[in-house]
């Protein structure tokens, strides 16, 4: 069904893709191999030669990291997006544009299929087939790591048949993606959720008792809900979020440790790092509490849930995903201003903010007897917000009589 | 009007509500005062005899704490109730509580009002009103404090003037208010929401620079999504939030500085303490992640949410907080195990939980070869899952030609 | 797989199901056929005999009407449970209850299988089988039909030819299903949604223009959320259904022409009749509004559409399912009073309701100069009300300035 | 206090807003009269010159209907925007372009107040003030018919004195509001909930029974998702309305019965008359069903009705508003087709409807052999979907055993 197929693979350089290079080779289709740099942290520059080597028609390597941020990590800050109010979904706004570079690449090369490494159960599948399905419907997605089955050891044998290099090192017990929002754990031992995750599982962020004992403190600009500046200078989102998560993570700031349900019905046990993300997620929280009215903020925190949750499962080239994008970007016309963060061994505090334009104003809720505040207005308005309660009471007996209870 | 119409008031022995009996008496009234113990952490041992001291008719002094945390804070626990996301809502659970006692001395004594010394900027006084309204419609509620207009020198003055006590030591600029879920500080200096806290203002919460250099473990135990055993072992509610207030709080865990929507329509800077609170909320969302569906998860936030605005805004006995409580209780029966936290100056992280019914299945989740879970499901349920997606990017040309798109 | 498994089969009588028992038989099962009796208006005579003499091993025929209309058909009343806003999901709620009962026979008949003749693209499949899955995941569903993959003249040869009696009068164009609660039609013609569906695909309710000329009416009284009396009589529920059906499909009142989205991802034309449905829930809807507060009538609806969203998806029992049902529950204990429909040439209009403790106050509402309500509390209402709008017009310019705009 | 000030009032040339011109001269202010025609149906020649005549410092008049059914009601067919469920708006989105013209007016001649002829205890009174606290905070607004409190009679007598016209004929026993969309009747018999209005109430329906007896068919053809034709023909949405108001209520279709919440908290029987809105709205949602995705469908429903909220409440130049409006208009880009109604004595039915991007797509839906649709991958899906409630039932001892019921 591959035969003479040419298939864009997104290729990670590590040895799942190895493989699929050459096992679509055996399929008798043509592989093209794809990596993007979002951030790995990890040297791109003989990935191509490797793909190359193993067997791919060509290859390609680009650097996508300021897209990744502009049009994808941007509007996810906006949104707050954290899933199960914990998890900023790094990896989840990282598929749907390597998706979606996997069809330009299609596109240029004449590919009819694409490919990527995931396995069947957990997220990623989903996000590549399905932002595909939205971008480029006539394309094939193909999953050999799905559909191929081999276990580690036969993964590993196969490679060595065929000449693909395969890691000397001891494996590490955890599997790991990463890129510039933040970067994942899992397996092993974690996958005890009673089990408390061991210094070898971080790499971006200090262990507490190690960070600095001094308290750290940055100040993050924010225009129009984006954060442009760390302390006081200009800096693009890229470079920002870099800063962000060295400066945050020195401080042991970023951990997340959470069961999460997967879309494909299970939970699983996650470790996570996002020393930037959580901190430029908290301050904007902050500064919104402080620019937005009391609607907004309430009607936001449906539409903020909602969005991790699309966006979490793969359906980030949505309408409805538009839509809400449309709602978010609405009410960001004024959240600037600047939020102060204390880092202090493990832990990131809000100490300060300020806006040009807060609806926070001291005249009014000030307790000196100088207020603005009309104290006269209150006895009417709870007049009338009360009304429907005394109405019910009223009627049906009021709590006393225990019309209503709290017991269950 | 008040012309020997007898009242009870809400009496806390402070200089507020003392000029309130000396008030309502000179309006003709006979006061009454109630002072309930919700572990405001003061000796409440010679309020009643101040009170009458002052001119009160009678004086009642009663310990509420364990119907406070019983039938006011545990509903709260199961529905996770933070307000903005972040508050316990310790006074607004409590005031509902002070109001239904406030009726019941006024059936005991046969008074046909009751009173209260909130002034009239604040929550306070809709949550009495309000609440006295649900349970006991035919009652009329006073607010002498929100309708006298004094300052607060005029207020001494009046004090003096009367015979009634005035604190002699130099007065706090904040203005404070306490019981067993939580410690609130506003006023002064917190005005400026760009100035930091600094330490004179919290006593339930060490400095995170001054906590112990050695990280504390706790075991939260829950049945039925309440907390009944720290550290294996049984305890009464009410010993449990204490005791998880002293260790939390030695540890610098517990500390909120947020901005927040009033009821009555303005932004307020607020500084909260609630070591127990944010600890046994924090251990029981880790736990519901375990032992919940993904469904009832992400639904149960919108309850949440709900819950939390209905209790801030003091709908606490209305038909539909009673329903939100029947949805939440609903979900609990299976909210059970453990959970285990970390506190290291100032930072609380569960690193364990375990579950008898705990949903979370190892078997399914591991990438173990051996795992139950079928990968071959995932291909069909993908093809359905994006088959709206794909059809309607194969309708309206697909992402590529930008009929959807993230930028706005 | 099936060799020498007891199955219990979801039997209809008609040709799919029949040719599920031979079909059963010859992978080598022992087919067992149960029929339930919902109100399909069918005689349920002959079908055990016609099961039996295909090939069951044995055949089981109940009624289940009671149990339907109380277990299933009285919560969605509660909960004005309308897919899309305007199906009322008769066969939604019937398959739980099938599922429920295949479960029970199997258990008695020592079974390890069930089977049902469901397709591949509907929502029944996924009914049976999650619904299964919720009441005994230790059973194993079969779905015949959708496995075979016969075309419609491969099962009438294959009927033929295994000697099961095939409709020898013209196939209507329609698939039909129906029970007390509603009628649906689909397929043939029906498939193009501009298609004005004919007359012969009715048979509960009359041509609005065939209906009498002159209007009916009909009271339906409920108590505490569920009807209980037909002007003025009282009826069990299954009763009151069988006889609402009768007049209001007389008056051509029921019909339902949608366009809905399937579990499975696809759009469908649907054509329903359900006049007791449509009639009742209307009337429940109308007592609601006089006995319910506006913080209940606006929260439930949230609740309502995700109770009809998991009813459609096969998640009737399901925990978010449950707790909803506690929600809806809690709301109807004060659903007590009658309304009185007009029912004319097709349509059924609310023309009066009356509740012993409706919330709608005459002397509050009224415009006389004497109401009790209190105009002058209305200002300081106002005041409150507006005052995050007033505040974020003075900060951010006001709409005159444009820095809100209706305009997109 | 209105000591020579300009103060612009909202002038009707009714009863009420005429003594209005009057009591304002008499304050000292200098009263200026607005008339707005927004399609009351009244003839606006003379309003002016009554206005002048009882001492009006200038009376403008102004044709608003384009302007009103572009900015405000094309907005709200969009969000489909029924308070209740039921009730079009139509007053609630009139009166804030009335505040709006009145504070254009107020600009001109250099005013510091507006004013409006509304009560105490309806929803108008909020819309007024709020929408101008919206629009112009520093303007200062006054309501004299809330704030003078005088009896009908009283008004009489105060209107005799002053030379102010006085309705001559017996006066009607109804209050009603009338434009474009919609007509409003209350008050009078109609108080009472449980009386079915009488033939008099109506103007813009007939009686069903005096309707034709032949049944009308109308299409409406939408541009993403405003309508743009009728039967074919272009119109403006000015006429559009217009002829659908006229052809709808011959056939007796757009009347509305019902118990509302009005946002001061009673609840009051309305009786409205909207054949244009109504079927606007339904021919508009049923378009939506055939081009927007079962989540854009779902997720709106939730906006939608939150949109109503707003408007009735007086909040619509809020930036939720606005942010709701970002939402909808994100998803109508392709909510272009036509919708077919049957309108027969009182009943609008949808008979067809046809979109040339429609997402139903009958190759798929259609069960027919020769379906696109991949009935393989049910399976699939299903083991998926299903298997969060298999894995509770699994661990909480199913349906069967009772952990979860649908009976409270």
């Amino acid at each position: 069904m591959l035969e003479n197929k040419k298939v864009v693979l997104a290729y990670s350089g590590g040895l799942d893709t190895s493989v699929c290079v050459k096992w679509l080779e055996q399929q008798g289709a043509i592989p093209y191999a794809l990596y993007l740099d979002l951030g790995q942290g990890e040297p791109a520059d003989d990935v191509r030669a490797k793909a190359l080597k193993i067997g791919a028609a060509d290859a390609f390597v680009r650097d996508a990291k300021a897209e990744f941020v502009e049009e994808y990590v941007a509007p996810a800050i906006k949104a707050n997006a954290l899933y199960g109010g914990k998890y900023p979904l790094f990896t989840a706004l990282g598929r749907p544009l390597i998706a979606k570079k996997l069809v330009e690449a299609a596109r240029e090369v004449g590919a009819t299929h694409i490919a990527h490494g995931s396995t069947g159960k957990g997220n990623d599948q989903v996000r590549f087939d399905v932002t595909t399905a939205s971008v480029a419907p006539d394309l094939t997605v193909v999953a050999p790591v799905r559909d191929w089955n081999m276990s580690r050891p036969e993964e590993m044998a196969y490679a060595e048949e065929h000449g693909i290099p395969v890691p000397t090192s001891k494996e590490s017990p955890y599997s790991v993606d990463q890129n510039l929002w933040g970067r994942s754990i899992e397996a092993g031992p974690l996958e005890d959720p009673d089990h408390e995750p061991t210094s070898d599982v971080f790499e971006l962020t200090a262990e507490p008792e190690n960070a600095p004992d001094e308290a750290g403190y940055v100040e993050i600009g924010f225009e129009e809900g984006l954060p442009t500046t760390l302390d006081g200078q200009e800096l693009p989102l890229v470079d920002l979020i870099e800063a962000l998560n060295t400066t945050a993570g020195s401080h042991g700031v970023g951990r997340i440790d959470m069961v999460e349900d997967r879309l494909v019905g299970i939970k699983s046990r996650e470790i996570y790092e996002a020393p930037a993300a959580l901190t430029v997620i908290q301050a904007h929280q902050e500064l919104e509490t402080l620019t937005l009215t009391k609607d907004v903020l309430r009607f936001k925190a449906t539409i903020e849930q909602r969005y991790a949750e699309l966006t979490y499962d793969g359906l980030w080239f949505t309408p409805l995903k538009s839509a809400l994008d449309a709602f978010v970007s609405e009410t960001q016309k004024t959240v600037t201003g600047t939020v102060r963060l204390k880092l202090y061994k493990g832990s990131s505090t809000v100490v300060g903010r300020t806006a040009p334009n807060a609806l926070y104003s001291k005249d009014l809720a000030t307790y000196d007897p100088n207020s603005t505040f009309d104290e006269a207005a209150a006895a009417g308005f709870i007049a009338l917000w009360g009304l429907p309660a005394r109405q019910w009471a009223g009627v049906n007996g009021g709590a006393e009589q225990s019309a209503i209870s709290a017991k269950h």
